[in-house]
């Protein structure tokens, strides 16, 4: 099969990989028809992060060609989503609803498991790890929709869902990556009645009105904090979701959140640290992470499936598994917020 | 009146100061019967945090002397318990029951407040700020419980309802202190089936068993860590509370809590640091800070008075006000853990 390679920073190519088969009987390979880039991919192809050399890609949808004995919910032509790590289902965490720490799992595209932006995949405890999508002939913006469940539309949800947001919230998305539209979008959905984003970037200033944000923030650092308070008559916003990862984001977040408040953080940290005092002398909590994505993409399918949460529009660049080079340099450049990888039929 | 006051690092004395009076139509002027040192009183005596110099001490109960012309819910004669910061209950913190960060509060003892180390306090808003208790001729064991509402017993009570600890959980309790002891005691007054207190004390050892720890762990550091995920079969506990403040402990904190689990955490940071990839690898939170006592005093002052909870065990010094110096060095050299000072009657 051909799929993506990961050679160092800066090298991505396409090439030539052994096709998966079944090797355990809770196996199931399945053939990959979207994979998308993520905003974390980056870091190892700009050389911040090590990573493995080998497949890559975590987030995919596609359908079940092959499934061991033991698989017993799914079968060959099933459409299924995968959630951007495997896990057992059955392990403490896993048993507690924290499937993206399960204890025998891992991530797609790293260590050498298969990786979703490639032809196929071998997907360990199938049951357990895959959702199958019910029915079919969905047009192609609800299967746009349903390849962010894979990793960015949960994430966002992780942040929103973490930080309490509910029905009548001021929210404040700090960051207007990909992430952090899909936070806009899960703070709409739980309620939110006002979505503040901050983003200086116009292109991403009017994807963020159309995941449902109803203010912009173009200021950065104090004056995005000063700003944002006074928008808030002094109070600081019901929830403060930090989608970035950087000392200025969490920073910002921090500095808005209201008291009694927790930010919702999903940033993978670089540079950053929390302000202790703030959290104390505030009472300011801090929860968030690794989304749990096997556990929210069940209640977010729906909702793509009744066409009331639209992700999809999140990406905006394609190509095919040959632009795929491109589609990292595109998001490199921040010509691309994602890019969506058309794979296979 | 006679009242606590502080000189400079090592400099407690207790000398004259004027009366209070009603100066404001929402005051009361409380007549103080019992005090406490706090450990928190310790680091500025040590010189290691700064603090404004004059009257001192943020826990008391009293009668009530005299109320301002707007004061409804109070009388004289009224046996009452102060929450240790003073709060209008009206502004946007206070209603959504952050009574700790009122926007127009302040503590006592503090910036020239009245102290709980002395013969008489003025109570600002002192409809919003005491908390009247039933009924009289209680013990001087109810009495010395309901000093600990104060401050301590609803601070070991924020760790424990900030950490979600909740019927069945495994608990563990950073620092031996009489924060820590409380938080013990809020852990099984919230349903705790097993809580286990770290101390290296024998004299508080005894104290966290005859609070409700059901094991304790002498170790420090990783040693610690290690042996109790190994009592939790490599899970972690359900909830760590962090009852120090220092790096060491935030650290042991995070260690030992399980993947989701929020760290409820009060200690004052003194070289602390959050360990924000555990944050967010682990989806490990963390909650806490300044206790809103006075929205925790009502339920908790129900329990002390039905005598399911006796926090009053941790006050296992005592002396009046002309001994309130060596009170201070007996917490200072840890012969005491808390010191409780005897006022008025």
């Amino acid at each position: 099969m051909r799929a993506t390679l990961y050679g160092g920073p800066g090298d991505i190519t396409v090439g030539e990989r052994t096709d998966p088969r079944i090797e355990n009987a809770t196996d199931a390979v399945v053939r990959v028809t979207l994979g998308c880039v993520c905003g974390s991919d980056l870091w190892y192809y700009r050389g911040d992060n090590p990573h493995t050399l080998g497949p890559i890609g975590h987030e995919f949808i596609g359908v079940v060609e092959q499934v061991g004995a033991d698989v017993t919910t799914l079968q060959a032509g099933d459409l299924v989503v995968a959630p951007f790590t495997f896990c057992d289902g059955t392990c403490a965490n896993c048993a507690a609803g924290w499937t993206g720490n399960c204890l025998n799992g891992g991530s797609f595209g790293n260590n050498g498991v298969d990786g979703g932006q490639g032809e196929y995949v071998r997907v360990p405890f199938a049951d357990a790890t895959l959702v199958k999508v019910p029915g079919n002939g969905y047009s192609d913006e609800i299967m746009k929709s349903l390849v962010t469940l894979s990793d960015v539309m949960c994430t966002g949800h992780h942040a929103a869902f973490s930080a309490g947001v509910k029905p009548g919230d001021t929210v404040a998305v700090v960051g207007d990556g990909a992430v952090g539209l899909c936070a806009v979008i899960a703070s709409k959905r739980l309620g939110a009645d006002r979505i503040i984003s901050l983003s200086n970037n116009p292109v991403r200033q009017a994807l963020a009105r159309e995941c449902g944000a109803t203010d912009i923030v173009t200021e950065r650092g104090d004056d995005a904090t000063k700003l944002i308070m006074d928008m808030t008559r002094g109070t600081g916003v019901d929830a403060a979701l930090e989608c970035v990862g950087t000392g200025q984001s969490m920073a910002t977040a921090f500095g808005i959140a209201r008291v009694g408040s927790t930010v919702g953080a999903v940033g993978v940290p670089h540079d950053s640290a929390v302000p202790l005092q703030t959290v104390i002398f505030r009472n300011i909590g801090l929860r968030g992470g690794i989304a749990p994505a096997r556990r929210y993409i069940p209640e977010l399918l729906g909702d793509v499936l009744n066409g009331s949460i639209n992700p999809g529009l999140v990406l905006d660049y394609e190509t095919n598994l040959d632009g795929v080079g491109d589609a990292y340099t595109a998001m490199l450049e921040r010509r691309a917020t994602k890019a969506l990888i058309r794979i296979g039929a």
